[in-house]
């Protein structure tokens, strides 16, 4: 088939992304990393973030092989699932520990280097933080789309089955089973990480800041240095790998709603449907690269500036993508190319406007913030209810925004027709619409990501120029860029949220397609339905499973799942938040200890015990982890065996909807929070060390692990438990009790 | 038919109510109302009270008369709706107010009197402050089933229909329509009286204890009246309101799901069906009052005396009304008796056990509370975050319990088949089951909400003898009394939320009974399945509607709906949050002003300004209701106009799952904050006035309005729009774009 050379750019492009993500990382590694102190603080991060890595990959090699095992058996002893998932799920773990652990390794190289060229001028410095982060950004996708490549290249040639249709459609659900271990490698990276992050955060602020009285990344503050570990280890790492997942989720659910959707049309075109989403993100890794190549500024910017130049980047890339996506929509003739290319653009465009909502809510420039920081003039608790308020109103514009994308993408997808279009046809386009809107929000990940993976890179910069004492207007040059960082960290917080919500979106309309997969691997060949006629399992269409499984909303089995699933939500927040107030206690009393007992510290004579503070975290982190872990990946499964399949699709459903508008409200009053507590630093009511500023203190830490652990952590929760249910479809047909 | 005289049980138990909440309310004005003092500060509160209540009043009767207006047109000028509606509104309405307007008179002339009974014995304040609360509860449960069996005279005698299947539907269907009435009260009740306490409660406490460094309740704080005022306006009338909602809501909802579920056995059955609900309510009503009559103490009671003499009248209630379920359905011979009467059994132990849970979570007898006492040791940053940790995970065993109280509510009441259980049939029966399990739940609210409204009673009781500087033993006693009503304010608040769930779940379940009524109306004769087939309205059953309008987790209109209903829980907290952050603003600055303009405040010579302070609380309330009010009114319309009854019922079930999780979250949290604070007073961690206390109060001042407004808002919000979904049933199908 002539089109099967076009499969080949989807390889290559992965390739230009690892190459073009090695050749950033030896631009950066050829820069001075500065004086003696810099690079040992560099190195006490660098050791810091490295041992963290270990010992998380240390926990989750025990964990993969335990699921290993339990995947083995039931694929070759119970027969109940795919043979391939077991090594679909190492590969997909693997790929996803290998870019956190390249993109932590460059982040950690970078910040001393980007505080040095910060010596130059602010351009050099971020050319050197954007660079590397850039480097995280493409080693997600390169490495994303080379495990979907090989895969699909393993597959075509070991799956022997004659009928082309059927064939294309067995590969797809295969591929999509590999979204478990990056799920499961994300959820370590996010949740592990973010309780690290904010554990060493709240605990070196509460005894530095507040009890001490010592500035934030002050090198007599034992927690220091792991505090600038958690940048890395929640905010490149974590970050990395919850992106990681939602980008190969979001491919792989797509291809395998194309599959299905287009197998009735004819096996050209159901070819073409799995290969565009592929094409859409190869082709978005090269626009990408261009958009990356355009970010730089001149010295003496100003914030406005800087966030120009990034944007510049970001919005080259996405236009760019928008186009491309006609163009290869239009040459691979697919039906409806037009439509379904204005269903991608409805996922780039939501998650652009996401974005700009964040900022509104998030930013000192607008008044929802400033309001917080006004209402610091009534004490702590007015902050806290205010930026409550706030968080919780700024849920709205995101919601609306994902769904009309999810209705307008659901909508070009489909054939119109006014008066009968909720058909099972149709609503198989429409979902295979909501998969390729994901896969269209995502495909600038390069670059977006690199703005992320920024942001930790120049905060760490900014830490280190602090602790090697370099002089003010090297500073206020790194104070510049990590302030970006803020900015950027709060729009990226958006962007991986609406994200996650769409390849939760996508991955729940692929597990019918496990479903029925797993009822044709138990032997189950006709289903009954609701008015007593059968229909053969390999002919039944969505609508049919619907039936099938009474997946309406008046059984109350469904409506359990929902209940279930929002508390799923809150309960895993809770979980996180708790696990980050007992962690950062036990910070608390080591800082404390070494205060006491190490002589000098205060007077800079004698040097605190890093290392021990950082052990401290990782060891509190991969405890803390534990329980809600287990929780995301056995409530999803013991759903499945008590509710079966009409209630797991309540569980995800509810989960994925609470989930959504929990970790929006979470992210934005945390954010809100910490730009509250900025712009009173910046001289506003009364300025640093009022009262006020006391007040919006307190705001800022409880915003701590709101943004960076739990906020964040539901995503991995809302994709994880599709992702489970997913890989768990056969056991569930097999086995549930109704 | 002789089954017809059973009927007149539900008139006669209405009446009995009545009747002793008259007896009550005498009993409590013979007291002794104690010295000048105190009557002159109950004065002030009973005034201030009726004030607002006389302001709120107006505006509910300027937003009934929109309402009406626009029911009217609905109904009489285009033919979508209902003639009866506007009238059952307004009655809904009328008796909901009226509810409220007994009750805080009762709660406003009891609490010197308690105060003043207190001097003699702990039994006798006990006494007066518990029969009062009882006069609220009784007259909720009164006026709502006589404004039931009204209605179903009424009606029964207009409505021409010859088939008495048929009429018994549209009796029910009608009736439903009533409780859009109770509904608009009850936001108004809830939300503006939430609004108001909070103001007055936060904006007294941020100058008076923590600026001004007086005790709460000293009548040298201007804002002090305006806080007691409060207590009455939210916890009495606003508690009231709310659950007068429920209660006729769940009678109602299951009384229209009967008409239709057992309209397919006979006529016989189906009244029969219809009747039951409202003789469980009505037997609970007397059931209740023997509960009240053993409530009682001895002098010298501890706490754990005090709760146990509650909990018997409380439990003993429960135990007589699970018994006499059995009797009445097995006289009145209805089908599966005995699963149905354990439908009822499994909303009265749900309501048990969230009692139970909320009481474990934010009482300090028990750990979750005492480790948040413990977290103000680091200051309140950490007692924010283990809060919110803790108020999220509570939500666990609550949802747990409703949802396994849905399922047993559901099967018990069907015809068991394992093979074949989700028949149309089956569904219809298992409603009704979930409906009357709600009412099962509710049926002891006599009582419940006798001990609810005892909380402020004894609040105010507590007030008035710090005000009227009364001994030392009597303020132990009061004080002893105060602190038994917090923790039936938070076992309260779990009932009122759990009720709230299972009454809503009742009223989408009777949603499609509204459509198909609707449908019928606007001529629709008709409808079109997927597969091509037709069936007629009137013969179509609950399944057909669910294919008919594609109400399947599939359809991506449903999962919209979902995540906007989702959104809206969020939404409303969020503004609610806010509005009582911006009308505590203006009573702190009124206080200020008070301060400094009025000399002699602070050395007690000079009598501050109380009613302005109670007229900022009271404008503050009602502005700040507008935008929440108007927008839980108008969402559920306009979701039905564009996204039609599968984006409406998506709505409803989003909100719902959401709303209720998020409810239990933040009275829970709240309720946790309160007593940690409490904890730290009775000297643990460091007591009264230390650095640890100050924390915990910042806990306390944000739990203020999380426990009292944006957390019991949600029952409002949920219960709402579903009731306004039902109202607008006919509009939804004549007019949805979808």
């Amino acid at each position: 088939m002539i089109i099967s050379n076009l499969f080949w750019v989807v390889p290559i492009a992965s390739v230009i992304a690892l190459v073009f993500a090695y050749i950033f990382f030896r631009q950066m590694m050829k820069e001075d990393e500065g004086t003696d102190t810099m690079r040992k603080i560099a190195l006490h991060v660098r050791k810091g973030a490295m041992s963290y890595l270990k010992q998380q990959y240390k926990i989750v090699a025990i964990v993969f092989l335990v699921l290993l095992v339990l995947f083995a058996f039931l694929a070759f002893g119970l027969g109940v699932q795919n043979g391939w998932t077991p090594f679909a799920f190492l590969t997909g773990g693997f790929f996803s520990g290998l870019a956190g652990f390249f993109g932590m390794k460059t982040a950690t190289y970078a910040s001393a280097r980007t505080a040095n060229a910060a010596k130059n001028s602010l351009n050099h410095g971020l050319k050197v933080a954007f660079r590397s982060g850039a480097v995280m950004g493409l080693v997600v996708v390169g490495l994303a789309v080379l495990d979907v490549s090989l895969w699909y290249l393993v597959l075509n040639y070991f799956i022997d089955e004659p009928d082309q249709t059927h064939k294309l459609i067995i590969i797809t659900t295969t591929m999509l089973t590999f979204g478990m271990g990056a799920s499961t490698q994300a959820l370590f990276a996010r949740v592990g990480g973010g309780i690290y992050t904010k554990a060493a955060d709240v605990g070196a602020d509460l005894v530095g800041k507040v009890e001490a009285g010592i500035p934030e990344d002050d090198p007599r503050n034992p927690a220091t240095i792991a505090d600038n570990v958690g940048d890395n280890v929640g905010d490149v790492a974590g970050m990395g790998a919850d992106l990681y997942e939602s980008y190969a989720g979001s491919i792989l659910a797509t291809a395998a709603l194309g599959a299905s959707a287009f197998a009735t049309i004819d096996a050209n075109m159901q070819y073409k449907a799995v290969l565009a989403p592929m094409l859409i993100a190869a082709i978005g890794i090269i626009l990408s690269i261009i958009g990356i190549y355009v970010v730089k500024t001149k010295d003496g910017a100003t914030m406005k500036n800087l966030l120009r130049s990034l944007g510049t980047g970001v919005n080259l890339s996405s236009v760019l993508i928008a186009l491309a996506t006609f163009v290869i929509l239009h040459s691979l003739q697919i039906t409806n190319w037009v439509g379904i290319s204005f269903s991608v653009i409805s996922g780039l465009a939501a998650g652009v406007i996401i974005g700009q909502s964040t900022e509104y809510f998030t930013s000192h420039s607008y008044r929802p913030t400033q309001r917080v920081s006004e209402s610091s003039q009534t004490g702590p608790a007015t902050v806290i209810i205010s930026g409550v308020g706030l968080g919780m109103i700024s849920t709205a514009i995101p919601v609306i925004t994902i769904a009309i994308a999810i209705l307008m993408a659901f909508l070009c997808a489909i054939n119109f027709d006014v008066a009968n279009m909720l058909t099972a046809q149709n609503i198989q386009l429409g979902l295979y619409g909501i998969g390729i809107a994901a896969v269209g929000m995502l495909s600038t990940l390069g670059i977006t990501l690199a703005t992320d993976a920024y942001g930790p890179i120049a905060d760490n910069a900014g830490g280190n120029a602090e602790m090697s004492h370099l002089g003010p207007e090297v500073r206020k040059r790194t104070d510049a860029l990590d302030s970006l960082g803020n900015t950027t960290a709060a729009t990226g917080k958006g962007f991986a949220i609406g994200s996650a919500a769409l390849t939760a979106l996508a991955l729940l309309a692929s597990y019918i397609e496990e479903i029925k997969i797993g009822l044709l691997r138990i032997g189950e060949k006709v289903i009954t339905l609701t008015d007593g006629s059968t229909i053969e399992v390999a002919k039944a269409n969505i609508l049919n499973f619907m039936d099938y499984y009474h997946v309406n909303l008046m059984n109350p089995i469904v409506l359990v799942g929902i209940f279930i699933g929002a508390m799923m939500a809150f309960l895993f927040s809770g979980l996180t938040m708790n696990a980050v107030g007992r962690a950062a206690q036990k910070m608390v009393e080591e800082v404390r200890r070494q205060f006491r007992e190490i002589a000098g510290i205060m007077e800079g004579k004698a040097e605190p015990d890093y290392a021990r503070c950082v052990a401290i975290s990782t060891r509190g982190a991969q405890i803390e982890m534990i329980l809600p872990s287990v929780l995301a990946i056995v409530i999803p499964i013991a759903t499945g065996l008590v509710l079966g399949v009409a209630g797991v699709l309540g569980l995800l459903v509810g989960g994925l909807s609470a989930g959504f508008v929990l970790a929006i409200f979470m992210a934005n009053s945390g954010g809100a929070w910490d730009n509250a507590k900025k712009y009173i630093e910046e001289g506003n009511f009364g300025g640093k060390g009022s009262a006020n500023h006391k007040a919006a203190v307190v705001g800022d830490t409880v915003g701590d692990p709101f943004k960076d652990t739990s906020g964040p952590s539901l995503n991995i929760l809302i994709k994880l438990m599709s992702m489970v249910s997913i890989v768990m479809a056969g056991v569930t047909v097999a086995y549930s009790l109704f």
